[in-house]
C-alpha cells in the first residue's frame, strides 16, 4: 500500500475509485497531516476500515463497496468464487456493528454474476446516492435555518464531526453549514471540540477550514453559556438514531446543547439520512448507551491525565428529547417538531 | 531549592511552614508525581505562585505570607529594611490579578515591626482561618444536602477542583464532598474533567484518591446527560465571584452543569467564603469574563489538536443566574435560593 501527503488544495477525497485501488484519506493523521492510503488489496481496504482510517457509517458503506468492486477485479467471481466470497466476509465484517457497511458490501457484491464492472457500476451508485442525499440535507437545512433564524449572515454552532469525512461528500449537519457558506449566509461556525475523541477539533476544524469558511473552536462546556451571550443563531447536529418519537441519540454532549439552546431560545435542528430513522423503536428511552470505558477519558493521545487507575463514567451517546428539538431535517423531508408534526405524519418526499 | 518526591502517605500540605523554608506541593506535577518544593528564598516562593506550582486564591494567600515571614527571618526588617521591602513587593506582585495575595502578604507584613516571630504567627493565623473556613463550609455543605437529597449515602457530582489543593485543606465544593466521605455518606463522587486545564482529571481526582472516597471521572458534556438519568443526587460547586443577587461566576462549564441539574431537579449548590461575595456587584450581567485565548483548546499538553492557526473562543469563567442555584453554602451561613432567600436579607453567622 502506497500513500502519499496531498497538503495542497484541492481537498483530498474522502473515499475514491482510482481504477485498480481504492484511495481512502487517513482520519488518523488529520489535522497534521493529509495522507491518502492507496489501497490495492482488500486486505489494505479492510485494515483502514478496521483501524478508523475512514469512519461514518455512509463513508465506510462506499469504502466496503469499494472494497467488493476492487475483489471483483482481482479475483474473478467466476473463476476464484472461493477468493472473492472470502474478501466479501472479510469486508462484510470489519466493523462488525455498522450495519450501513455490511449492508452496502452485500449491495455491490449481488452484481458478482454480471462481471467486475458491474459491481463497480454499483459502488458508484451507492457512493452518487450519499452524495446526493448530502446535498438535499445541505440544501433543505439551510433553507431551514434562513426561515427560523433570519435571512441574514449566520452564526451556526455544531458538535462532533458530520462533515465529508464521516460521508463522502458534505455529510449531515456540516453539510448544511456548508450550504449556507456556499450561499453567502454564515457569519461564522462554532464547532465544539467533542470530548473524549475530539471529532470537533481534529477534524471538523479542518474540513471548515478546507471550504474557507469562518470559524471558532470551543470546549463543550462553553457551549450553553456561549449560547447564553447570544453567540449563536442556531445550532445544528447530526444523529446516530432517531426514535419514532423523535428522541435523539447522538454523540455525548448533544443533550446539553440542547438544554443551552433552549435556554437561550436558539433553534436547535438535528440533521440525518432517513436511514437513521428507527420507528421500531418508540422512543429514547429504549436505545442502549454503549460505555466506552476509562481510557479514552484517563489519556490523551497516550498522555495520562488523571491518576493510574481512575474510574470513570464514558457514555459514547446520549438521548436529546423531541421535546428539546426544533425540528429534523433528513434528505426528503423536514419534520417540525415545534410546531406538532410527527414522524408519522410527515409525508417523505421523493 | 530542594524537592523531593512524596509518593506515599501521609498526602503532602499544599502549603507548609518548614522552620527555614515554605514547602509547596507543587500542582504542575500532578496527578504523575508528588514534588514538594523546599523554598528557602523569597524568590523561589514567588516562582512557585508565578508558575502555578500553588494555585487557588486561598493557597496562593497562605503562600505569600509564608514568603513574607520567610523574608523576615532572612532580611530582618530593622537592619535591612530595603530589602525586606523589596520582597515584600516580590511576593504581592507575583499573580498581580489575585487580590487575595496581595492582602494576605500585607496583613503578614504588617507585624514585621514586632518580629520575625510575629510575622510568622500572623502567616499561621492566616493559615488557620482558611482552614477554619473550610471545615466550617464542609459542614454546613454536607448538612444542606443531606437534607436536600436524603440521610443515605449521595452521589455528588463536581467541576474543577476546590479542594485542599486550592486551599489550604479541604477547600470549598470538594470540603462538602470530603465532610460527606468522613460521615460515611457519600456513595460516590462524580468530578468533571474540566476542559480546557482539566482541574478535575488531574487534581480532583488525585484528591479523592488521596482521601478514599469512591469516584468516577467523566467528559463535561457527558454530565447533563448523566445527571438525566438520575446518576447523582445532587451538584456542588464553587464560586469566583458571587453577585448581590446571588448570579454566580465560576470556572467555565458551571453554568452548562447549572442546566442540567435542573432539568433532572437535582439540587444545585455553590460553596464559596464569604470573601466571595461581592456585594458590589449588582448581578452577574456586569462581571466581566476573561477569554483566555485558543492555546489552551487548541493544544494539549503540547500536542497540537486542530490544523495550525485554528481560532477558538476561550471563556475561563461562565455565570450561573441565581435562579439556578438553590443555594449558596459559605463559613458562615446557608442562604437558600430556592425558598426565596436574599444574601441581603439572610444575616451573616459568627
Amino acid at each position: 500500500m502506497a500513500s502519499h501527503n496531498q497538503a495542497a488544495s484541492p481537498r483530498p477525497a474522502t473515499v475514491a475509485w482510482a481504477g485498480d485501488a481504492v484511495e481512502i484519506l487517513d482520519q488518523t493523521a488529520l489535522p497534521g497531516a493529509e495522507v491518502v492510503l492507496r489501497c490495492t488489496t482488500v486486505a489494505e481496504v479492510v485494515d483502514a476500515i478496521t483501524r478508523l482510517a475512514v469512519r461514518g457509517a455512509p463513508a465506510i458503506g462506499v469504502a466496503g463497496a469499494y472494497g467488493v468492486a476492487l475483489a471483483a477485479q482481482l479475483h474473478s467471481p467466476d473463476s476464484e468464487p472461493g477468493h472473492f466470497a472470502a474478501a466479501v466476509d472479510q469486508l462484510r465484517a470489519a466493523r462488525p456493528t455498522a450495519v450501513n457497511l455490511a449492508r452496502m458490501v452485500d449491495r455491490a457484491a449481488a452484481h458478482a454474476a454480471a462481471g467486475p464492472g458491474a459491481v463497480l457500476a454499483a459502488a458508484h451508485e451507492i457512493r452518487d446516492q450519499e452524495r446526493t442525499a448530502s446535498f438535499a440535507m445541505g440544501e433543505l437545512g439551510a433553507d431551514l435555518l434562513t426561515e427560523l433564524a433570519g435571512a441574514r449572515p449566520l452564526r451556526v454552532m455544531t458538535i462532533c464531526n458530520t462533515g465529508g469525512l464521516a460521508s463522502v461528500e458534505r455529510g449531515t449537519a456540516l453539510a448544511v453549514i456548508q450550504t449556507l457558506h456556499e450561499r453567502g449566509m454564515l457569519a461564522e461556525a462554532l464547532p465544539l471540540e467533542t470530548r473524549p475523541l475530539l471529532q470537533g477539533g481534529r477534524l471538523t476544524t479542518w474540513e471548515l477550514a478546507r471550504m474557507g469558511a469562518p470559524h471558532r473552536l470551543l470546549v463543550d462546556s462553553a457551549a450553553a453559556y456561549l449560547l447564553s451571550r447570544g453567540a449563536a443563531d442556531a445550532v445544528v447536529v447530526g444523529a446516530d438514531r432517531i426514535a419514532a418519537n423523535g428522541d435523539t441519540a447522538n454523540k455525548v454532549g448533544t443533550f446539553a446543547l440542547s438544554l443551552g439552546a433552549r435556554h437561550a431560545g436558539v433553534p436547535f435542528v438535528v440533521v440525518a439520512p432517513e436511514s437513521t430513522i428507527d420507528m421500531d423503536t418508540a422512543t429514547g428511552g429504549a436505545i442502549q448507551i454503549e460505555d466506552r470505558g476509562a481510557d479514552e477519558v484517563c489519556s490523551f493521545h497516550g498522555v495520562a491525565v488523571s491518576p493510574p487507575g481512575t474510574a470513570a463514567v464514558n457514555p459514547a451517546f446520549d438521548v436529546t428529547p423531541v421535546a428539546l428539538v426544533t425540528a429534523l431535517v433528513t434528505d426528503r423531508r423536514v419534520v417540525r417538531f415545534d410546531t406538532g408534526a410527527t414522524l408519522a405524519a410527515t409525508p417523505v418526499g421523493p
